[in-house]
């Protein structure tokens, strides 16, 4: 949560993560060929094209949860970017011509620092609670806060 | 978080929300035309065919971070189904044969109650903090806690 903004960039006038929310629960982490101090891509797409394998490991109390999922389905990884900063606001990332809300960009940075990934799941193993997946983006270690079905129905907006 | 679980369901023996992950912090409410004690959609296919109008409003401080949106745009409502319960594992729902694992099901009961909305924005008012969309299916005052675009090439799995 350190470091001055940028130019253009605002900031919350307080920290999001000192409010009197509801507690998330880390149930697994996401195991990813990503480190911070390395190459590691910006978005699933470069994740892809980059290769290396990713998975997902649940903590042992929650891998009764994924019955009912298997290998060639589509899901959503959700993910707590627990690097992010919380209180960015309008932000002026390199890649844009002037500043933006947070809401409307991908950053990692925002109040609540949640990041969702469509993936394919390539293999699975329910008692270890252990899913392979084709691709992430994420730092290894990430921690995994929930897994979704993927539905064509919900997930794609109306034309 | 009560009642007795139905056949073949299966609970955590602990509950995620006393843990000690990090605060959620909720950044505004969803308003829609769906109360708990009346007719609400089962899924947002479901809110479009009923219609009423739907629409996001940002709590102030959070307001300038909308900056970059605009009416016509995809947008992936991320809120906190406060209603729910977090311990529940393995669930029994009745449109489906036999018991699935909760990561395997959109339902709201899951250790970490959040949940997706691709919508289109109708309109918005970037003072106010306040964005029209087509539909929604949460109930009305279900807490936001995050808003994001929503992007072909991130948010559709690979073929």
């Amino acid at each position: 949560m350190a470091g001055a903004p940028r130019d253009g960039e605002e900031l919350l006038p307080f920290d999001p993560a000192e409010g009197d929310g509801p507690r998330v629960a880390f149930i697994g982490r996401v195991r990813s060929p990503w480190r911070p101090d390395g190459e590691h891509p910006k978005n699933i797409r470069k994740a892809r094209e980059m290769g290396g394998a990713a998975r997902i490991e649940l903590d042992p109390a929650y891998a009764p949860g994924l019955k009912g999922l298997s290998a060639g389905q589509y899901v959503i990884v959700v993910y707590w970017m627990d690097r992010a900063r919380r209180d960015l606001l309008v932000q002026n990332p390199r890649h844009v011509e002037a500043p933006r809300g947070t809401f409307s960009l991908r950053s990692p940075n925002r109040p609540n620092p949640i990041a969702l990934s469509s993936v394919v799941i390539t293999d699975l193993d329910l008692e270890a609670g252990r899913i392979g997946i084709d691709a992430i983006d994420c730092l290894d270690g990430t921690p995994l806060v929930d897994l979704k079905p993927w539905l064509e129905t919900v997930d794609i907006p109306p034309a």
